[in-house]
């Protein structure tokens, strides 16, 4: 079973490649600053092209099964998106697996948390190429 | 004279108030994960509203009398703005002096870098009210 420091050290790199795939297809990406360094909400990613924006809440899971968003990450990403003037998206990426991203209102509310599974980012997630579109 | 950790501190400081006058003005903007996260340019802080989106390179100076930037952050700061469909400006903020905002081609080039001097920004400089308009 690999460590967290191996989970965490796998998490940055699906990061940058995923900052990697904005970039090859011809849009600007990057990564916030560690949560905080400011008060205010951040989200993990912001990209943009000439006439669309959009910020990531992104996680990578070693985990083959389920992840976890947090209610007030939600929110939070909602909060900033309204501000800023982009779309939120939430992005998963499964060990061994492509990114999934996931429009808002796609994720399932447990008591506290927002669910994704595996078996649903793989019928109702969305591909890079989708989200770019 | 202050200590280079000293200065260090007051331009984080300096960069978290700058993000608070966004967010207090009813815009978003987020401070990038440090340079050398990924190999792509990155902007010190993107800030964006429902119909307008800024990046900035952004540098606090203890010096009250020039402040330095590079050709190099410059050309980056103009080109990561060219994908994202942002505007782009420089920021700098002479210790216990407001920021002063320039759009690139108000910079002065020196031999490499664009010279800003503490009494070109109280001239030409415009104040944080006027690049939110």
């Amino acid at each position: 079973m690999a460590s967290m420091r191996q989970n965490k050290a796998k998490g940055s790199k699906a990061e940058r490649e995923l900052i990697n795939l904005f970039w090859q297809a011809g849009w600007a990406a990057m990564r916030a600053a560690g949560s905080g360094s400011t008060q205010y909400p951040s989200p993990d990613i912001v990209a943009g092209c000439a006439n669309k924006k959009i910020a990531i809440e992104a996680k990578f899971t070693a985990s083959s099964t389920t992840k976890y968003f947090a209610q007030k990450e939600i929110t939070e990403l909602q909060y900033f998106c309204d501000k800023f003037g982009a779309e939120p998206w939430v992005a998963v990426k499964f060990d061994k697996e492509p990114w999934y991203f996931f429009p808002l209102h796609d994720l399932k509310e447990t008591s506290k948390n927002f669910a994704i599974t595996l078996k649903d980012a793989k019928i109702q997630g969305l591909l890079f190429e989708e989200v770019i579109k």
